[in-house]
């Protein structure tokens, strides 16, 4: 039952649900299945029904219809409901239009150069473009804090982690400096000893997507509401009721494509399992990109590098790849537990990610703030992969400050999320361990119910119905506590 | 250069045209790629969009701009184009808004109690839902006669074949039909003796598909701006920079996905072609269903049923399917050219194929006349079927006048346009072989150039610039002629 307050409203957000679904479509569709000569054609399709989506959001009407809901007493899930619905209305109505161009035409601009200036290592010529991102970056920045009463970089990350404070985050991540550059020097130092064995290729890309498919049917994705296909670069997209994931498939090598499409088989169940009923409003999405990396993270690094899960999977390893030493449970469990300092965030393991994330916070958080300057990350950039990874950038853009593809395109705030991900799955785990003494045998056995039935129980079903803080502590009696992250890293990497 | 004055009715259709892009692509989808579970969503997302488009043309600010591009003096070129903008136009506005909608119920009401009672042979059911269908056809057709002074079933035919007269289509068919049931009966008398071996399968689909895909690579399909894919109907659709075409495969028998293939490349062929920088406007579209079919038919039936062309193909079958006598070049025209009485219309070979068109013409147009009821056309469909093809369908519906899609839809006047293709393609051929002689030495040889090089200058480089009956005389010669069409069948089956 809806108030009838908000049946006008609500309209306008089914509207723009069927036009997002379309968006959806398209734009997986030019990732995973358009020939080269259909770009053209399908960008000018697409920002056509950018500019649609954006008109019904701006349009003038609905001021009043919100203004009339905020009035209203209305029932605590309509309240919810209608929350959601200011706060993506808001994000729109707060920038001036001309602003929005002209970041959109300076992110593309950057963006574009970028791939070139990247692989030339040119931090010089990418400078030229990229000041100008940062300047509008920190206009928006400063509309949005204006209006809402945060620090800038706050505002920024409030599109992705809404509710999230600069504070709380300056000391999560605060928490985690203090303790992880030793523990990769700990763990380093224990692999030193150890034996892996390494897998003997070429695998072939039909055997690996049999293996990743078998293996998405374990975590339950549901294929008759949804797809696995090839793109460059993995995604879960296309919608609820039909989930399109993305791998690519390397026949030298088989970890990271497996690994990969269990990663968006934890999104895309996140999705497949939103309640029917809200998908159409703001209320029934995913409630962060935070959460939603706390999905794939629980799937891809609590549950997938659980020595027990690699016990399940392992016959179906042999019975795909083919049998051999390196397939024998323990030693998957060593070869994807393999900690290597390494400049790259997306080729980091699960222990030196946060280093790269945390290296980009602070970075991009002074820069917009008005600290820093473009001009000084570089030697940032330095210092803290120094401090942080041990590792020694300088003089190397390509792989240092210009590897992103975020920054180019103006995209600030976002880099926290992953993180946040890996912190919040630690501590999912950690309660359901709580409950489930015995998880990891029943994980073994192939029973990951005690996983499945909590994570919908707590999360997917809940949608964005609460506050991220209020969703976690439901769930899990606390808010957001690096100390379950930390000691899931310990219990792991060091077995202690 | 476009007139100042066609300035912002060019931006609408741009506008239109993208939406339809988006529209193409999501049917696409739905039909090669969609799992069951996304139904729901995309069906809403797409009548969203159908919504949006019957908006944008029904503007009331649209009316003014007509009657001022009507007014300016414009060069030809622009003329054509406004030509068949106010074509489009004028078939959205001349309907009452509440007469759309209720065909589009009572459409989609007969097409879905069809589908079940076609397979219980139930007539009396469907006839309950099929009179209201009738009915608001017949006013349909009224409201686009009173508009355009034409009869009505010609009214409802200019929608897939603009500028196409009942007179002379009654003309053509009249031809067809002195000449048609006899020259089959002589074919399959002649036929009786000849011996056609039967390929042995089975043929495993991804042989099927690589023998397609060269033949498709043979006939100039560009797939770097389209894909080949499976569908429970084939069909040709996407956009002309990226055309999506469609098949289905039955390990049993390989000639119908082959020859469906060679089909579909036809249609994708002139979508291809047509020329860029008027894509976005209704004149740089296909001229029409009949000509689209010319294409296709030109593809599948003048070209791959030709002897030379399966001697230049043979080896191709060989390659991927298999060595075997049955697929020696004089073997497979013989097969592929065997003539059948049959029931069923999209099962029908290329010489009793116009049969079932004429039959379906004829009784839709005395339909939509008046001169008969719905309930008149079981007699008459079993009167016809035996007059023209000498087959006996009493009593059989499923089989009989209830097989087709078109009717239960709503769909009337779209029949002519199979045959008249088929017509289009033998006049075409008629053409290119008088100034190419050697035209099967050369296709024998591997070299398409007189076919393509002449589709593509008179077809596919022409989109809508001329009217049908110009673009015709301009390519051969002289208008729509069966005399063509009947010295290419008896050419071809009774070699003659």
């Amino acid at each position: 039952m809806t108030s009838p307050t908000l049946v006008p409203l609500n309209a306008t957000f089914k509207r723009l649900h069927n036009f997002g679904h379309l968006a959806s479509i398209a734009s997986w569709d030019q990732a995973a299945m358009m020939p080269a000569k259909g770009n053209e054609a399908r960008a000018a399709a697409m920002a056509e029904l950018q500019v649609l989506m954006h008109q019904t959001l701006t349009d003038p009407s609905l001021k009043a219809l919100f203004a009339e809901a905020a009035a209203a007493d209305l029932p605590d899930a309509d309240k919810a409901s209608l929350v959601e619905m200011q706060r993506e209305w808001a994000l729109v109505n707060r920038l001036p239009q001309d602003l929005v161009e002209a970041q959109s035409l300076a992110g593309a601009r950057c963006e574009h150069a970028w791939r070139t200036q990247r692989k030339a290592n040119d931090w010089q010529g990418f400078l030229g473009n990229f000041r100008e991102v940062v300047k509008l970056a920190r206009q928006e920045a400063k509309f949005l804090a204006d209006a809402t009463g945060t620090a800038p970089y706050e505002a920024l990350m409030d599109k992705f982690e809404p509710g999230m404070s600069e504070g709380a985050i300056t000391k999560l991540f605060g928490d985690v400096k203090t303790w992880l550059p030793d523990l990769i020097t700990q763990v380093i130092a224990k692999q030193h000893s150890e034996t892996v064995l390494q897998a003997n290729g070429p695998f072939p890309v039909d055997k690996q997507r049999a293996l990743g498919v078998e293996v998405m049917g374990l975590l339950g994705f549901d294929f008759e509401g949804g797809r696995l296909d090839i793109s460059t670069h993995p995604f879960c997209g296309g919608v609820p009721q039909d989930v399109r994931i993305t791998t690519r498939y390397n026949a030298a090598t088989f970890a990271p494509s497996l690994m990969g499409i269990i990663h968006e088989t934890g999104h895309a169940r996140y999705e497949q399992r939103l309640p029917r009923d809200t998908l159409h409003l703001p209320v029934g999405r995913a409630r962060s990109m935070g959460i939603h990396e706390s999905q794939s993270l629980s799937f891809e690094m609590q549950l997938a590098r659980n020595p027990a899960f690699l016990q399940l999977i392992a016959p179906l390893v042999k019975k795909h790849l083919g049998d051999q030493p390196a397939f024998d449970a323990a030693n998957l469990a060593r070869m994807i537990t393999r900690v290597h300092r390494g400049f790259i965030r997306v080729d980091a393991d699960e222990l030196t990610y946060p280093a790269h994330v945390i290296l980009r916070f602070e970075i991009e958080r002074a820069l917009i703030a008005g600290e820093i300057e473009a001009e000084d990350i570089p030697a940032l950039w330095a210092t803290k992969m120094h401090d942080y990874l041990g590792v020694d950038v300088a003089g190397n853009y390509e792989n240092g400050c210009m590897q992103d593809i975020h920054w180019p395109m103006g995209m600030f705030g976002y880099f926290p999320s992953y993180t946040l991900g890996a912190m919040y799955a630690a501590q999912y785990f950690a309660t359901i361990r709580k409950t489930h003494p015995d998880m990891d045998a029943r994980i073994a056995n192939g029973d990951l119910s005690p996983v499945m039935d909590w994570l919908d129980a707590n999360i997917w079903s809940q949608a964005s119905r609460w506050s991220t803080d209020a969703l976690v502590t439901r769930a899990t009696g606390e808010p957001l506590n690096a100390a379950h992250f930390r000691r899931h890293l310990e219990a792991r990497y060091l077995g202690s």
